[in-house]
């Protein structure tokens, strides 16, 4: 094996040089006044992954944003992996919360900031540069053939990701999916994610009078819209943070008391996880642990809430209509379909008289457990164990890649998440930033994974 | 006695096409943007009113925006009324929702549409020309001294009124005060308002970690700052739509079971309140009727509400901060000043573990009841009789005029509260608008009144 990690120190200020200039590019699926960066940052990615050494180049239409496609060829009887990732990014706003602008990457304490640093365009191109080293002169090759499918949609729900898969299974057929998507307890820690919790996401409008109303001729006399979504919304949980919504628990998944006491062995820090979020306290559902709440247990919060006046200075209005986004985080045995049901029919029975409420559901997806015992995740294992010198830990994590669960409906595929994000990466948030560190460490890695998968199978 | 109504309709044009000259004034006192437009407001005004026959003009530099002032001068033995009016005007926004520019104003179904139509650039205009129309070639004269003062940040809590009232004290000395800036039941069913609700306005701040978290990955275990303000909100309200606040109810007035056999005596339709507004049904606090809810009964609406993403499309996202304006309508003898304690010291103890809390007092006002056995009352209800074919009822309203109140205080004057609107003119909504009717009735009405009390007094 050559000497990979000296290539990688070599070329470490041209890598980052190439992510931050996709980091430029304000990818944005969200919002339509983006969508000329978007086929931007698709071109982009098309472009470096051909350079890198990747074959059969495509930008495969859908009804909404191109997927990136991309091939290698190791030969008929080595085994196929399929690369996913997402080049869309998260909205940027609050723009005015970013210490350097979103779209303007730089590096501060070995630190790259910009929105989509980490999730997913960084890790993304850990997999382009992965390819590059292998091949480059010198390199060990790639042991592996490899499909690589990169959506511009994953933010916003991948909506015409599964409509493709189902037309492209031939295409598409390996034998594992791997997707850097995710992150690690700690850079000292390395670990791998092994549960997903699935996404059921909504928006609500409550509409009270047919006008906006001066609040004191009218005030007391009509069920003022913001009022009474507040009322609903704060129903939605009870003293303990017991969700209310009939049956929401009924298919929850619940954990022994052994596989719990093993949860509870990961090295976590309440204290720390309060500190780290300038929290006064953490908070959740009674009964269960903070690492708990945020992986096997499903959660209900609002996204984002407005109504009435909301400029400067004092409007005595009462707002004809009231609006929030709501969410729920699903956990094993719930699917998307039946709790955005139970949301819907219950949000709709508890509206007060005196106003009318519609829901509209958003993208949805399903939680997912993946096999710590296949040839897969243990070629993972070995890789972070030989580039990071300790075994990774698996752990169940909080948020959703609702694609996990459709690969393996449709292609019959297990995945692999194999993730070099941090929790303090500030992804969805202002100053998202990705480590170099993990950045290198993640190019470092990919190369072990292919060559331990190639090995075993 | 002149013809007078003739005159008036000689010149109803071009009265309405002054009153539209001034209403294309953005006088946005909320917004500093309008700042400009809030001083073009003033001067337009003095040079009217200097025009129609007022002396003395002035602007008066308070800390804020200008007063506008001016004197009419019948003679040493002739009584003095002190006109209050104001020519700012609340914010337009939604601009999407009304049907013309609202600083474009147009004439649609003899209604003036605009910003400020009714409140209170509209009534104000009443005053000018009714001036005009006494002093005009062949008009009856003036039978008193006449105080012009016209303010322009009502729309803001008039934070800089008392302070010029407190300092001017002899300028201003009156027998009594004539305010246009409130409403009737109907134009067939005049009316005069002899009760004002006050005001006590918070803004509130809900603070939770100190940055957008991902509501995957954070979602359980931290305090969502939106769900707590909806919890603390909804907690505002029992489900009589009592309030909650403790002490809130003591000082209120309780009025007897004959005021309120009285009130319910004046026309009202709970149907035609309804349909007007486009609600299927009234909604309110237990216990009381519609017209003793908007009036009578203290009441508390959440003014705008925002928080999290609310963009397009989906954002998984647990923002930082959750704010709201919320604002309470007080009866006599509750104060401004102990609800607005009261609220405070309740709002930031009823925040959830996990959130901090702050709340920042906007302006306040007080409630009054004004009398109805004075000369002034008298004069104006005359006059109303005279020029409406009916004797006005008197009610109580639903709105805060809170400088009434002041004015009593300060300069031991009350008010009589002669206003044309109407509650359909949607004030403080978009589409807000004027009858021309109601226009003309009084510039037709107020010189009725200078007689009636020159000669009762």
């Amino acid at each position: 094996m050559p000497d990979q990690p000296a290539y990688l120190a070599d070329h470490q200020t041209r890598f980052l040089e190439e992510l931050m200039d996709w980091l430029r590019i304000p990818s944005v699926s969200a919002d339509p006044k983006f969508h000329g960066d978007v086929l931007r940052a698709a071109d982009f990615l098309k472009s470096r992954l051909e350079e890198a050494g990747a074959v059969n180049l495509e930008l495969c239409q859908t009804a909404g944003n191109p997927i990136v496609y991309g091939e290698y060829h190791a030969g008929p009887d080595a085994p196929t992996v399929l690369v996913y990732g997402h080049y869309d990014v998260q909205p940027a706003d609050p723009y005015e919360l970013w210490t350097s602008p979103p779209f303007e990457p730089v590096i501060k304490d070995e630190k790259i900031y910009a929105r989509g640093a980490c999730d997913d365009k960084g890790q993304v191109y850990m997999h382009v540069k992965a390819l590059e080293t292998m091949l480059r002169d010198g390199g060990a090759g790639v042991p592996c053939n490899i499909k690589f499918l990169f959506e511009g949609e994953e933010e916003v729900g991948s909506v015409n990701l599964e409509t493709f898969v189902k037309a492209n299974k031939e295409k598409l057929k390996a034998d594992v999916i791997l997707i850097s998507d995710t992150g690690m307890l700690a850079n000292d820690v390395p670990s791998i994610e092994v549960g997903l919790r699935g996404l059921s996401y909504h928006e609500v409008e409550v509409t009270g009078p047919n006008r906006d109303l001066h609040s004191g001729i009218y005030g007391g006399a009509v069920m003022n819209p913001i009022n009474a979504l507040c009322t609903m919304i704060a129903s939605l949980h009870d003293e303990n943070r017991h969700i209310t919504i009939p049956a929401f628990y009924d298919n929850v998944e619940e954990l022994s008391k052994e596989e719990r006491a093993e949860m509870a062995l990961a090295p976590f820090s309440n204290e720390e996880f309060e500190r780290s979020i300038g929290l006064p306290t953490a908070a959740g559902e009674a009964g269960f642990s903070t690492m708990e709440r945020t992986s096997i247990r499903p959660t209900l919060d609002v996204n984002g809430i407005w109504g009435g006046y909301t400029g400067e200075g004092a409007k005595t209005v009462i707002a004809s209509k009231a609006y929030a986004k709501i969410s729920m985080r699903l956990v094993p045995h719930q699917t998307s379909e039946e709790i955005s049901a139970l949301f819907q029919a219950h949000f709709i029975s508890i509206a007060p008289a005196g106003v009318t409420v519609t829901v509209k559901p958003h993208h949805g997806g399903e939680p997912v457990v993946t096999p710590t015992n296949s040839v897969a995740y243990k070629a993972a294992a070995d890789a972070m164990e030989t580039t990071f010198g300790k075994r990774p830990v698996p752990t169940r994590g909080g948020g959703s890649i609702p694609i996990v669960a459709m690969f393996k409906s449709e292609l019959g595929l297990d995945t692999v998440l194999l993730g070099f994000g941090l929790d303090s990466d500030a992804i969805h948030s202002p100053n998202e930033h990705y480590g170099v560190f993990n950045f290198m460490k993640g190019i470092e890695t990919i190369p072990h994974f292919y060559r331990n998968y190639a090995a075993a199978v």
